[in-house]
């Protein structure tokens, strides 16, 4: 039993601090770093690499939408083209800042808007993956079990990670539920730790009509723009290790 | 006898069309590649690079101040370290697009305001230096013949390369004569063509005072965003080799 | 008879030039200024607003969405909310700068794919018709005749004004050949001016299946951005003009 | 003996929270708005002109360099004309968000840089003074007393208004310390209040060297973005009203 800890960072931008990275970070596995796009600047990528490194975090990349004001969460209705071309810049740019400090990237994951949309759009998904397969072959892409984005990295040839959410409840069909009902989002901290040690151990998690829904999982998202998201990492992680759960980085040996 | 021509190339943005790169390119031996700041955007720059490519023409980044509606020419007051930085990622961008191309950056020459403050500010100077030399130490370090960033680059261990313009005015000191003086800019193509050809064979240039100034020289830069420029180009290369030198880009063999 | 020849201008960025707005001005009524988001930045909004005024032709706001990189040209799946703001932002911005002249704005055209949106979705025309009346309930909303935002524009309390497009194939329904078919953009010059002429005259045009469209005409958009639209322009306002209709602004007296 | 209390506000941008303004416009007087350049967006301003309404604060634009990764904290080589166009453009825009609520501007204070090379650069003070004039001949240009900017307002047919900053130590000369000195910044609340109020009242502060530095005085500057703005503004208002201060916006009868 093994599963890997990612969380969004570097989401900060210039003067604007966002997130909490310094104290979420010694909790989690794996890093998505944002590339400049939707949030995160140069200076925000080359400090959040290096503490990601000081904690032993694999880094990876979290390329979005080029909508810094929007934060990369509205459609954009980019061709597959163009998509595939700013993919490729963002995670070059992050892979360059990476390497500055010695550091290989581990995964790409899209952020927001560009994420979600890569779910079921099978042209816009092969354009993500292609652009992280032209970037490094080796890079690990993570996706939704299920998504159109697992299967075009498969195509590509990209080894992938099947990525489930700590706090998000799921349809019967494995599908997220909506942010537009009730209930999408869990707050009771307490209920997302038992959640996660389940879906770890499992491979599986409670639908919101009770069945039980289960799915590959290589890597659990823990949000870090919650207040409380630290302490809750920190919860999840230690949970996980004592009920055995072997919690490394999904490209770690 | 050797030399190298280099041309400020992808400078289009968007729905934006500036330079005549498709026929400027067959005529040089490198380009210089806009990175997105102050001009370029990751379509163009992919589009760009192949061009490049097609004509055997070797790639560098182009990387300038954040400023697209300035196009980098205005001086900002950035630390050395939000412009090593900012370098870094440039270059990385570019470097990603290449490498998706199967192509490797040959070097890097920084753009307008960027270029013009490192020719005297040291700590500027070495913090380009330092960025490239984080991206890759293979990188060639473009500069003025005995400005700081020649001297920057040598200390970061970078080969470098030094530059002289075909179309500028000298003073007797080597330096450029400023674009705010009568005279800074050649226009006539058959002086322009003559100094070329005598910079390339006798690595001097006649200064505005009629002295003869002697400088290193690698590489000439063609500028690609005047009227006539890619004729003009053609004239350079045709003429250098009709008198012997060998025109091929710095980093070849 | 009477009508208004409209046309896109100041689309220049920085050091960017795009359209022909010194040959066009002198042939049209109603100048749409771009106003920085997709195009146009406050000194090219400065000049052109001076240029249209020494040509006599009315100045409106052409607001877009805030894509630069896309010319406004890709959805944008913004709230109405955040679209009503930045209209007010654009359509202010531009006001400013018409008033420094002693200049007001006489209308407002959504750009690109804000107009092409507001054609159908009510909640974004409303919020464009709001953001235009809290500005300057005396401004007139330009919108394609039957759309959702010339209805949008009357429950507003604003003038609007029917816009037909000079060069575009109609469908039998009276809503634009989509650009994705062969036939939609007409690119004989003599077909453009006939039609225009027909407009102006029958208020109608053939559409593509040969049948008789009627429609509410108050303004005839002319391509700007096409090689020969100066030309272009001016054949259609003096075939108009020959043909007894008096070309004026929508707003005019 | 009456004074204003300003303070910049409006400084969140999309997804980026950034300074208290909920709890710190309760107790200022004139409300200094990013207008969208350094920092701000359309959805901000509005908010930010709405919550200063709701307390009776007069609205004030402040327009800075088009650099938001760098807070409008970097000198920007712009040209006069360059500067000029973009104080229009910001401040129209702002007027046109506050118009929307029916609020009008009452005065301009430039940010950052901008303000800073505008206390010495008689050039680019003049052309902030002829934007904010060109945009409406009755707002209040804010600035250092003494600066070019005071003297440019004036040139310019403007009421000008003096300012000081509440926390910051001042030279003999009535320049402000240079924040790389130390004790550029007053640290100790009690202290700054017991400033603020001899300022008010004595329209001097001793300046570091003991002396006495009498000025103009028609405003003072509360910082927003540090911790504990609001309390401390709070208490400031408070001392100087106890004091018999009139404590009023700069443009109120």
């Amino acid at each position: 039993m093994r599963v890997d800890l990612n969380s969004d960072v570097g989401e900060s931008f210039g003067a604007y601090t966002l997130g909490q990275d310094q104290i979420l970070l010694p909790h989690i596995t794996s890093a998505n770093v944002a590339c400049g796009f939707h949030a995160g600047d140069p200076s925000v990528m080359r400090v959040t690499v290096a503490l990601a490194r000081q904690h032993g975090v694999a880094v990876g990349a979290h390329p979005g939408f080029p909508d810094l004001v929007g934060f990369g969460r509205r459609d954009l209705n980019a061709t597959p083209g163009e998509i595939e071309d700013f993919v490729v810049y963002q995670v070059g740019a992050l892979s360059a800042v990476a390497g500055a400090q010695g550091a290989q990237l581990q995964h790409v994951k899209p952020h927001g808007a560009l994420f979600n949309m890569a779910v079921r759009d099978r042209e816009l998904a092969d354009a993500i993956a292609r652009a992280t397969a032209a970037v490094d072959r080796s890079l690990i892409l993570f996706g939704l079990p299920g998504s159109e984005l697992i299967s075009a990295g498969r195509r590509a040839g990209l080894r992938t990670a099947a990525e489930v959410f700590a706090d998000r409840a799921y349809e019967p069909d494995g599908t997220l539920v909506s942010r537009r009902k009730p209930g999408a989002v869990i707050h009771d901290p307490d209920a997302v730790v038992a959640r996660v040690v389940r879906m770890a151990i499992e491979r599986s998690v409670i639908a919101v009509d009770g069945s039980t829904v289960a799915f590959d999982l290589d890597t659990i998202c823990v949000h870090g723009d919650t207040p409380g998201a630290a302490v809750l990492a920190a919860r999840i992680r230690e949970a996980l290790e004592r009920s055995g759960v072997d919690v490394k980085a999904v490209g770690a040996a």
